[in-house]
């Protein structure tokens, strides 16, 4: 692999690991830029807005440029397809989530002219809107930027 | 959450951190069954033999009962299209996968009742059958067993 | 094959046939439990929610436990994806469905240990919001429970 | 409803009653054309090319014309997914159907301008390639033609 | 091909040229029924209902019969299909559509009991409900009615 | 809209309209890269192959970078997707595809920031292996470069 940075697996542990367990792991945070939140809904759009606002508020995209929020909003599409496995209309579906969500956004490969690439993860819950009556659920979208 | 095991958690850690990383990490992998493997394929038909097979040899799952296999067919599909974003048949999408994948089995939530739950979770990558032409990809499933 | 006793058949029987013709039928009734329902929407939320009321009070399921609200949901959305034929946004895609429904829960297996499984079968039209703009639909899902 | 026949609830039960059951219940069989067929794969080509075969050799449809072929087919294509659930690549997903089906046409609608109707409709089992690990399975497509 | 008029084509050059780049090209307009209109939404409800609007009021399709209301439905969906590539929910996704559409109807085969086939075109930009943040989207279904 | 360059309804164009159709109508091709070709297939593998290669030879794309790869490849499945209306594993669901395509790279937005675009057109027919039973189909994909 001609990758030598992960930003989908830091994006996942990112999203994933508590801060403690954030500490034990060593992860070359310092060569790229990220941002972590949190959401919950059974509105699929509230998840979208809710990374959409973090990249900007954090700078990892430049909201002025279509491109950038094309990019993003791609690699959001994908991680909530990993989440909803395929059924992204979650509320039409009585499912409700609640995520925390990552956002990195760096240099993967090695080449220079590889430029940048976006990493969304997603980890939480999915479920019935009855506490208790969710499992786990993951999603990763990935693209260039 | 009435989850105490993560084990969506714990299978995706599994199938996405090296040797030492898991080292750093303390996993509760004690009170519950898992396995590791690696696949890769054009084919999504050796992805699943794969986790199957490594699944029944490690007596995760019991094959003498349909009820078992059936359980586990559908934990691994959610996983796949979490890898695939919705694109299952990769070989016909020109897609190659290589993964590493872990299967847990145990008891995520408190009350005894709840029983067990199988988790199958795919860390790797996706893309063109050509060198370094891939990126990272995730895929996670989740069922009562 | 080695189920002796077809569960979705009757669920499917029990959700298509009126009560004259289900007296016709010899149907072993007697081996499992089951409901009869109804609902019309263009939401699918309120069908989800029908099929799961309905299971509730007749204590086809426990719902004190996810794995039996997981298994149920699971069922009743492969039924939908029968009804709705992968557009399971119905109002958004502007149809309507009045269904009948039936849910089953019994041993199909001759083996004791594959346990129980549940059947959700919906019988009835799909269509535009227009008297007489609608055809049949059928839908049967089915999982161990 | 202003469907008197209801095609696709004839055509769900020719393909799922035996012929013992189907002597129980009356049935309009004499108001419209039928036939009735058996495929088994793991190649949904097959099952495509099983059901077109019988409409054709049973004058259901009039092969000489697009328009016909192109009714059935999407009815088909509709009954298979209801089959499959969404995964209608089952070769690819390591699944095998053994399928009992049923083509009806006719005039489902009072008035006359409404004209023709095709249904097709599948009863069986899907499953792993292993003797005993597979469940039942429905799935109807209808088609003005 | 047989067909010696691409239905499908001139709706999508209805759909994306202008009214100057219509007359630059000879389309042979004389020989079918046809539409154009316009519709902008988040709510893929109001797109169907325009497009289905815009035919009943230009007597494309005798809104008394539902044989004529279905096929142009399953022309739509498939248009749609094409417009948001597999995301129909385009509110629940947070996208909005400003689309240009044409449907046309008429005898695209040489063979006479080929009968009438009906296109829906549909071309114009999907993106974030946020000026500039968009990009263009083509959509063709076709259906014999 | 800010782009004053469609290259979405050029390359519609470049695929769709017959030579002599294309001098017509003016389009403002010195202001971008194309290409065009044909391919007709089963296996949705080849359809892909056919584009990457075409747009290679043609150096729309630079192969030796993975995100330019990556790029196109998304838009060709976005415009597959069109194609197929959902169902991309053609071959198994007994379809054929007989297309022309166009690749179209360029700077659709005022803004030079926004950079490169590209975009993949198909049009041409979808069917049975079987001549004449075919109708057309259009599919457009876009992405940043």
């Amino acid at each position: 692999m001609v990758q030598n940075l992960a930003i989908g697996k830091i994006a996942i542990l990112l999203a994933s690991l508590t801060e403690d367990e954030l500490k034990q792991i060593k992860l070359p945070l310092e060569k790229f830029s990220y941002c972590q939140g949190r959401v919950g809904s059974m509105n699929m759009q509230k998840v979208i807005s809710a990374v959409e606002t973090a990249a900007k508020r954090n700078a990892l995209i430049n909201e002025g440029y279509y491109r950038e929020t094309h990019s993003l909003y791609h690699a959001i599409m994908e991680g909530i397809n990993g989440v909803t496995r395929g059924q992204a209309a979650i509320g039409e579906m009585s499912r409700t989530v609640g995520l925390r969500f990552a956002v990195v956004r760096g240099k993967p490969y090695d080449h220079p002219e590889e430029g940048e690439w976006i990493a969304v993860a997603f980890y939480g819950t999915i479920g019935a809107p009855v506490k208790g009556s969710e499992h786990e659920t993951v999603g990763l979208g990935i693209n260039h930027i």
